[in-house]
């Protein structure tokens, strides 16, 4: 398998926060996150967890669903994976804060975790 | 199954707290907890928990069920849900604090939850 | 299985602390804790925990072992069950604090804990 | 929530099976059956298995999936509605063999389990 | 508390078996069980395990629970409870077979099972 | 992600077996399947198990997991999948007997098996 | 801890067989076994476990808790303890059968079992 | 088994710490612990896990092994154990701080859990 | 690390069986199994099982720990090493029956097992 | 097997931290840690856990991978091996912080872990 150029992954769609004045957690666990190690072009199998309080718009999760979707033959390290994933969805709905982990599937008797927070 | 407008659902009894002098904690877990997705009309499921320090009053368990099975018809987010309940059980019980958080079954392999705290 | 007027439980006996000087934590588990519902009748079952600092006495275990035993017909609901204990330990041995817990078993697919501190 | 007559479920659609010839075997977990109890009117949850080796037919998921979604407000007993799972099952898809089971959750401190085989 | 004599246990109610004619299995776990032991008078707590295939009859679960509620004051042992529960549920509602086991909590560092089958 | 044809996946590599007179047993889990549904053009997960005992030749490891990594841009039910790699890999090895099964992440609420055996 | 001839253990005490007619199974699990290393003096620490149908008589367990004691600075290896156990067992009660075996603490990062059977 | 006066237990060699300059942290935990209760002269069992950030010296492990060994034969209650084996300890390799806990295997339906540190 | 040519492993040790007239069985569980892979060099790990009925000899557990560590350094693909493993074995005590099966750790996100048994 | 004197580790290698303005945690579980042990020549094993926040520099798990390699066949105590891997792990890559943690294999019955930080 080739390794391919970065595309951009779609935009992540949003809905009105039902309790903006509130500061209340959201999280999600993506068990079936994969993409493909740039360096050898095998896929790599991971766990991303998201947690972040809304603002005024919440991240939607048929388009989070596809927006993960759209790594799974991108070429990309697991810490520009777990970086990008938080500036992405940073940008779609701008709230209070929001964590990005990453737990990766054991790789030569190695597994790797990455957790980014913004703000930093 | 079609959507459905969201009825008020019952109140939820109080008793006297025995300790009301004490700043003490009680907590809930209701593996049990459905409802139906606004959206698609699929019903939803999962686990909600309850923790809260009472002050004159403790939240009755009986009435308590009979409140979440309220929820089973009713066409709500779980962003909407969590927020809710924790709207409609402070109202109840006037306690000290309050937390609520919904953990929800894995839909399109992702799975969702979500914590709000009263005060915020 | 009629409602029990709530007797008084037998009082806890106490040891010297073997080592007054120091603050230090001693943890009792007792899954084998029941008692009746007042309303129902029925029994509850439950996991009491117990955890303590000792001051110039220690609770004795095998007089623990018969003051829950005095819970087993006993009319209390949960709140009050923690709470009483609670009450009746720290006047047994005068700790520095004492933290008491019980998980209950579900009861129509809902699952109690009451935690409760002394001093609050 | 009143006890409501038993509607006929719909009827689950199959497609052709990709390798008749072989005897092997498929499995479905569905964690999320619920239904109703016809003595008190409460809901009662549970997970229902199907394992079954096809013949010339296979159980298509989806329709399955809305065949197990008409229980959510039927009134049925335990043993009743496992049996009647199989029967409806078999008659769709005329299998070699199929066994079906039902774990359901605790009620009054008791857990049930019913499993039924076709041919018996 | 003082030995009792050992009192008759209710009898077991029953309802017709909706599906007579096809040999399936019923199992009930009973993770509240809770006697007297014979010879310290101290309480015994257990699992109560019942497996059986109904003929015409089955077992109704409220008034098993209220015949595994007779237990709660009654002093016996584990051998011979084990083989009483077998005796009076066959009794009841004549199965095809049964198997009913205990699995005893620990005492003195041991852990007891019994199990037992009719017909033997 | 637009439904493919199913490309023909590359054969998979042997080795002499070592130990040819004895009937013994080999084993892989793969954890990271993925494939694509060829209904909705969306993503399956699932882990492939493989058990069987060698004649003359030894499934080699490294060729194994290409084979693998040709499902993951591929439109192919489970049923359909469990099938055809029971066939392809006794095509390679010729083996005394081989099992595959695949265990596949759930969907709407619901978990599918499959497993296939060879001979039949 | 010097090595210690091999006393003779206590007889294991019996009561009558509640249910004498009926092939029944009792099992204890002993997770305090603990012995000497008759080649080194080290303690040795394992699980025991005893399975065995009753024929006239039952093992009485606080007796049996006393026989398991009598090992605690006796010197024995894994594979004769295990043995010898079942001998003194079945002589005691003359079972219709008996099975014991030994889990035995780790060694030089190796785990043992032995299970021994009578009649062989 | 007699109860037997407290003989002093051997002292623990230790060893030069080999990063005296960094303050870090080296855990300990022994699942084979056991000793005599004073009251009943039956034998206790427990695991103690110890912490503590070495200062100059280091606590040598083969040596601690066998300061555990002299408890098999020694009447001591659970309190007095685990604050004697943080006195002995902190004497031995005088750590910058020190954390003892045993946590005793359940003696009539109840656990218990000890935990100490040095300096109090 | 070079690959090594596979030196001869040490002879395994054996005891006179204590109880040579009964069928019984001895397992022996090796989480620390490590070689080298033939192929690259690189290590690999795994946990080798035994499980035997010895005749007149039993295998001795240091002899048999030095016969594992012999294969640190040297180069052996899985299905040859438990091959190898169990003829030395089945030579060294000539037991009634043997078996011996390997679990290998990852590799390449694929599990392998191997499992012979003697006779075939 | 003989000792050996502690020869270099090969260095680190590392890669751009692909976003160095956000402070963020990578962490790697390496679970086939083995060296030898330089008292007894035995080998040991164990887990070790890194966790770091990367600075300008993130380190590469192909070359981590072939550093932790190099332990096989080394002496080093527990104590020391994971001060050494702090030192080294920090000198390739400045991160802005680090710990190591290794958590070891029981050996006669204790199980050792040591954690180190730094800065410390």
């Amino acid at each position: 398998m080739p390794k391919r150029p970065a595309a951009k992954p779609p935009a992540v769609e949003t809905f009105p926060n039902p309790a903006p004045k509130r500061e209340y957690v959201i999280e999600f666990e993506v068990p079936e996150y994969t993409a493909v190690c740039p360096k050898t072009g095998q896929p790599d199998f991971g766990t991303i967890r998201i947690a972040y309080s809304p603002d005024r718009l919440c991240l939607e999760m048929k388009s989070l669903k596809l927006y993960f979707l759209s790594y799974r033959n991108r070429g990309v390290f697991y810490e520009a994976a777990v970086n990008a994933i938080l500036d992405d969805l940073v940008a779609s709905c701008r709230p209070r804060w929001m964590e990005v982990s990453g737990e990766f599937a054991p790789r030569g008797g190695m597994t790797a975790n990455v957790t980014a927070r913004w703000p930093g």
